[in-house]
């Protein structure tokens, strides 16, 4: 049965990779209100191959922003486990635009990588789970496992509206366990099994001075400047050495313990000057880069902006400036303790002479830790080994997901993160990417596994 | 004859207000090349009303970048002095332009004042020039005393080419004094006698991190963050109580007499939190906001950016960020050497994982102070005394004039600093704005100085 499903990937691959491309051509960014049509437009096409496939109650769920598609499959019957699928079908923005190599809508097959924004992060991964369907059902009239699916559109901006569905419509998402690809493997080819994520917080800031810009002569040593202002602040939340200064920052953290530095020293590095140009890479005093990236928390100044950016000189004092962060978070931190701490730390940090005024953003997430001895941690595992045919490695990562959060809270059902995406696929660059190996052994990947849950 | 010089002034107001208008209207923008042409129109407008007047040898000089407008008129014969009369028709850029209550290029008239971008800086008061001399020959069919006029295009990125030109071309611009007006009252009718201007010295500087925008969870941990790390650059340079960290910054700075520190608390104060909206005045440990901004020097960050910029959040490590940075110097500091010591602080405070690129900006200038008892200064103070019917104030100011500086070195021949500007008239800021009363009394102040010089 299985060489039968894989099979019919291998014989479909084109018409699929053109079904892709074609869900990858709709910039479906949620961070920015003028792509609210195409958004609706990728639901619609989400919802329209779940239809296809001959999934049940599928359904177009309108929220206040974007909409969330959800449908069901429940013909294995009650003697087979019931899967949760949880994916997203929104993007980040595609700027800055000069930096890619050809569109970030049109997407492009180079040197056996996919080229398009969404195509790691994470549409292409979502794909790959609706085409594993759709090979089972026309191979065998039927999935192995019944499948609950649940794909939102506000991923990249924080998940409000899903957070709201998730905790209410409980019913509709119960489940014996969740599976998600929206991570990637230590290195390209390498099969790579998840046990944490990082969580996050975020908010932007702007401190206001004079109310206009000011002419730096005439009101120079009277006036505060507002982006000389900021920068005192910015540089107060973290030291040289990347070690962060708000207040309580690390409390209830658990010090890192020495089994989990041996298994991070034992997976695979990145060579960060080879990888991202960097002329050298900095950590956490007492840590190395790859336990800070993976298990320790970071706050990073996602961007900044104030007074005059144009060509040449203008001698002013600006009327204000503004900075946008976020922290990433590990177990034991709460979202909206670390904000808080922050916002204090912002406060207390601002010195005379002008007022800031500091805004929360949506976007926020716990860290998750699950254990990796789990019976379907170590079926995922051995169905990655399987596909990829070399030994599967275990790893945490600082990408955030808040829905895996959610799901352990609300729902108590273990968290199978089965990402297929590589250290190359510059997730939220230019020049966004994924390797056309993850997108056939994954597939691959996922036959496996679901047929191992159903034995 | 003076009287008719005045009455003529007055009974011809509306159409020199009206000539004036039409040159505001010219967006002689120069830091900026999209308005190359602009800057072009400005310059062709000067030259034909000094053609108009009657004034000789007048030429458009062509440069690397805008054009020198020059002229002459030496019919007052060879016992009369002669006057080298200096101004700027370029113009800051206008932006934010969401904030200007009338277009910045369509002058209006609101509450006594014209509003427009150059109305104060410089056009206006380079207009006033004109319409007194135009005044005398028609009334007269002469000047009171030789005029040379030299008008350039780029005062506000530097006057880099006029800089040549005056240490090219010295005989040309021979005379036994030098008149500006490109300066301001220290109150809307208070007439001021400037004795002393700041120096200037400009750069901006990028930091780069890795080759593109990273996903911060992904690389939060491992990579320097250039925003983060820009701040810590900029925060170094300046404490919160206002001094310069800059090694070696403040030698060669004789300290303040108490004699001028007298003088200074004499001359009315700017309450800065009613005129510019700040929450109170800030200026250097030890001196006054008046000592600071008339007599101290400064440092300020006048634009910064990096990062995400728009709507929402975006969770990346940015790969570069830039800012621009001017000082203003006193007597003492030499403009080259302060760029020196700025750049070496900057590489020196630069933390590892990041590479920094500095570039000096042409904009610099040495300091001026001129004898407040030399004779032509107290007729000139006497003329203002007689226009404006009030007492005059000596004080310094902040801001920069280069030509100032040059004309002192090359022509050893004093400046007379005659500004008629208020300090509400947001030079370089949204709704740019002259009284008036300034354009009426200030033209007759030249011509009682002109008379008065020609004695």
């Amino acid at each position: 049965m299985t060489n039968q499903v894989v099979a019919y990937l291998q014989e479909n691959r084109e018409r699929l990779l053109e079904k892709l491309y074609s869900y990858l051509r709709i910039p479906s960014i949620s961070t920015d209100s003028t792509y609210k049509e195409d958004v609706a437009k990728a639901a619609a096409f989400t919802a329209d191959y779940l239809k296809d496939i001959g999934f049940d109650r599928v359904t177009v769920q309108q929220t206040e922003k974007h909409p969330i598609v959800t449908g069901e499959w429940l013909g294995a019957g009650s003697d087979k486990p019931t899967a949760l699928f949880y994916g997203h079908y929104d993007v980040q923005p595609a700027d800055p635009l000069p930096l890619w190599d050809s569109e970030p809508f049109e997407p492009t097959e180079r040197n056996g990588r996919i080229y398009a924004r969404g195509v790691s992060d994470d549409k292409g991964q979502v794909f790959m789970h609706l085409a594993v369907f759709e090979a089972f059902m026309k191979t065998g009239g039927a999935l192995p496992i019944n499948m609950k699916v649940c794909i939102e559109g506000e991923e990249e901006i924080g998940s409000t509206n899903l957070h709201a569905v998730l905790h209410e419509q409980t019913e509709q998402f119960q489940a014996d366990f969740a599976i998600i690809s929206d991570s990637g493997m230590v290195e390209s080819g390498q099969p790579t099994m998840l046990y944490g994520l990082k969580g996050a917080a975020a908010l932007e800031f702007s401190v206001y001075g004079p109310d206009r810009d000011l002419h730096s002569g005439l009101y120079g040593g009277a006036v505060r400047n507002p982006l000389q202002a900021m920068t005192h602040i910015l540089s107060s939340l973290k030291d040289t050495e990347e070690v962060i200064q708000v207040e309580g920052f690390y409390d209830g953290i658990e010090e890192l313990p020495e089994e989990e530095r041996k298994l991070m020293a034992q997976a695979p590095g990145e060579n960060f000057t080879k990888t991202v140009g960097v002329p050298e890479a900095v950590s956490e005093k007492g840590y190395t880069a790859k336990e800070h990236t993976m298990a320790r928390p970071t706050l990073e100044v996602n961007g900044m902006y104030g007074g005059y950016q144009g060509e040449g000189t203008k001698t002013i004092i600006p009327s204000e400036a503004t900075a946008k962060i976020t922290s990433r978070l590990v177990p034991g931190q709460d979202p909206a303790d670390i904000v808080e701490k922050i916002m204090a730390h912002i406060k207390k940090h601002t010195p005379a002479g002008v007022r800031v005024e500091v805004r929360p953003e949506p976007f926020k997430a716990k860290a998750y830790k699950v254990d990796p001895n789990h019976p379907l941690i170590q079926k995922a595992a051995e169905s990655l080994t399987q596909a990829f045919g070399k030994e599967t490695v275990f790893v945490r990562m600082g990408g955030s997901i808040p829905v895996v959060e959610w799901i352990d809270t609300v729902y108590q059902m273990p968290v199978i993160l089965l990402g297929f995406g590589t250290p190359e696929d510059r997730l939220h660059s230019p020049n966004e990417s994924f390797p056309l190996e993850s997108f056939d052994k994954g597939m691959e990947t996922l036959v496996y596994f679901y047929e191992k849950v159903s034995e």
